[in-house]
């Protein structure tokens, strides 16, 4: 390409105008290689977040982000590979109950997760939470279980996009996160270098999620279906409500038990409408049903036979996690200390709200999360609601049930999980947790 | 103060927010103490250039990068201290005949200059291509001068706004120099820290200036007198006009060698117009002069009777400078090599237009100025024009004299001097060079 000159590209987006493709290839690369500096491309990522960047240069920075490492090639392996990435939850377990379902079905799931940031959790944390699952596997071993397995739940490899490591650390620290085209850059650009045919993805709407409101939320799954159809993958997009934590569990060991739970047939609302629905688009688009209602039907059946339970459990085993404590999850129940919260005098009333970010919260600081990259997490920390949304509750009775190491602060946790309930004379009317769904058809609201 | 969290200043800028004073001082001196890296400061800065920055935010940028260095006590110097601004022109030697009028009417001129850069030059360069003239004096030598001589012509000391000199030189490979409230702020910290009493300011416009169209220029003008006066400065500013170079010389000697000439009397359009009327406007705030009509018959007063060049030369000498040379300037005449432009066949006509910005450059290539800081000048080197903005022009007349030791770049040279002129068949209107003058009591436009 013909000279690069980064003052001049900064000048032009601060003005409202356009890079080319190779322009904005250029740049990447050249930032990635340590020729621009960390000050001229955050004055670069300001002025796009505030100038915007338009679908064509969304698409090139997801692409110059992609081939900015390994893009991995499963063609040799059968079947069409679907993925599925969610924005991020509290109490969001759905890849881990999903994952199974989907390759107990036939449908090949090459899944590389995160960690977990924030107020939200990781699938790497949760399914570390097993005792001995490994994640961090080699590129040939992801594709050996992939191949043998139906599934392949694992963590970035270094090789996987390195210039969205060395973009988002930067975003981090010069305000730059939360910019839609950046975000979607940066999902898509690892999603399209795991080697998928096809993608589902889960866009997180409210106050537990990143994005906080709808508009933001919708315009967040069009920004990721047309990056992923421009690069040839079929993708659908569901945005779904996250103002309450997903399921009754939050906290890395706790959220695993649960799933193990779903997977054994119990239907936890909410989290259970999220997962069948992914379920049934990713079978879809896998091919193993022809339509998403029917990938729905296939999925219930999967778990009323057992073999997404059992499906788990190979994937445990494959990924050399203990399996006994997925057979009889009571194994592990005495691995942390327990708290539990009951409801105060004149705490009495229907579950109108539950709090998820400020839940969120209370489960990092119980030890279940992390506020920097490097602090550690306690596997078994964690909240189990045993009053949630609708449920009726009087003074003296069990509202939840913390697993900390930290006891000696249990009067602040009671206090903060007692203000993250709402309550009301009556039953709140309850807010479907599926919003809406996308693919370059358009929009379809279910209700 | 408080815990400075740089993130959180840079997002509520982002998001249009304002910061406060002492926000943006702590931003200010931990950028300058390096607690906060160059990455988070360009991200600011460009979130600031294109969220804005308003006349509060702008005064104490000014005010912390004035209080980043030394500010200098005049006090005991007798008089009212009175100095010059010019935003930079091409051929503008405006400070160099007014400051020793200036000084020969009573005013104390404390001029504290800069280098040039890019297509215009510098006092200082201008100053040093005389012989053995020393810019680069200490704060006591500079207070013995003004006190001695009644003016002093320096360099920027490191101590004076070392946050200035930091953040111009990020601002300017981040591409965010042109912005009105970095701009003013940049200059009135410079001077403010010189210890003046009042300020008149040159605000240049036109294709030849930084300030390209009037509104931006009268902005810039509106925006510098706000802050001298914020700061207790009577400040004046004249918008005036540079589309076409100021007098007939461009380069360091050349126009030292001008400056000369006019000091002894010669009246040379529009730039003895400029340097009069700036002149009239320091002596009226200076207390010389009642009004500045009156300052304006003083300083012709000061040129008609010599007591102007008289100071100039006695400024000269005291700085270290070859007086001999002012005295005679075809004495050094010999220092570089002459090329000759002539007007080539069909070249006939009326001079309509003369590209400032253009010969600017040319005269850099000629070795007048520098692309970049650490370029050195040749001082003899620029431009002479021969015909100038009105005059009749007809094939084989003298256009300029180029002084330059590039000779072998000769037929490069004729040919940008000639695509610097447009021709008319009848003389074209004449625009006033003196546009606007602003004060705290607004807007006086003389024609």
């Amino acid at each position: 390409m013909t000279h690069l000159n980064p003052v001049e590209l900064i000048i032009r987006k601060r003005d409202g105008g356009m890079l080319t493709a190779e322009e904005i290839a250029g740049l990447i690369k050249a930032y990635t290689n340590g020729e621009i500096p960390d000050y001229q491309m955050s004055a670069f990522l300001m002025a796009a977040f505030l100038r915007g960047l338009d679908p064509e240069e969304t698409s090139a920075l997801t692409d110059a982000m992609l081939y900015s490492g390994e893009v991995l090639d499963l063609s040799d392996i059968p079947g069409i590979k679907v993925d599925k990435h969610s924005t991020g939850g509290v109490g969001d377990k759905v890849s881990l109950i999903l994952a199974p379902i989907v390759a107990a079905c036939g449908v090949p799931v090459p899944m590389i997760s995160g960690r977990g940031l924030g107020h939200t959790g990781g699938t790497l944390d949760k399914l570390e939470s097993i005792p001995g699952f490994r994640v961090d596997v080699s590129i040939d071993e992801y594709q050996r279980l992939l191949r043998e397995h139906g599934a392949a739940l694992i963590g970035q490899t270094a090789e996987i996009a390195p210039a969205d490591r060395k973009l988002y650390a930067l975003r981090d620290v010069t305000g730059t996160i939360e910019f839609i085209p950046f975000i979607a850059a940066s999902i898509m650009s690892k999603k399209l270098a795991e080697g998928i045919d096809a993608l589902v993805l889960d866009v997180k709407c409210g106050r537990g999620a990143f994005m906080k409101t709808e508009p933001d939320a919708r315009k967040l799954a069009e920004t990721l279906v047309d990056i992923g159809e421009r690069f040839g993958k079929k993708t659908v997009a569901w945005v779904t409500r996250m103002d309450v934590p997903l399921g009754r569990a939050i906290g890395n060991w706790p959220e695993v038990e649960e799933s193990i739970r779903c997977l054994q047939g119990e239907n936890v609302p909410d989290l259970m409408d999220v997962t069948t629905t992914l379920a049934g688009e990713m079978l879809c688009l896998g091919g193993a049903a022809a339509t998403p209602d029917e990938g729905w039907q296939r999925a219930q059946q999967a778990i009323d036979s057992g073999e997404a339970f059992e499906k788990f459990v190979e994937i445990v085993e494959a990924q050399h996690g203990d399996a006994r404590v997925v057979r009889q999850p009571s194994l592990l129940h005495n691995r942390t200390k327990t708290i539990e919260i009951t409801a105060p005098d004149g705490f009495r009333g229907y579950v109108a709200d539950l709090d998820a970010h400020f839940l969120g919260r209370t489960a990092v600081m119980l030890g279940a999360g992390r506020l920097r990259k490097e602090d550690p997490v306690n596997p078994a920390a964690g909240i189990v609601l045993n009053k949630s949304v609708g449920d009726y509750v009087e003074p003296g009775e069990l509202l939840a049930t913390l697993y900390t190491d930290r006891t000696d602060l249990h009067e602040q946790f009671s206090s903060a999980v007692r203000k993250a309930y709402s309550l009301a004379e009556v039953p709140a009317p309850q807010k479907p947790v599926l919003i809406g769904r996308y693919t370059s058809d358009g929009w379809v609201n279910p209700f």
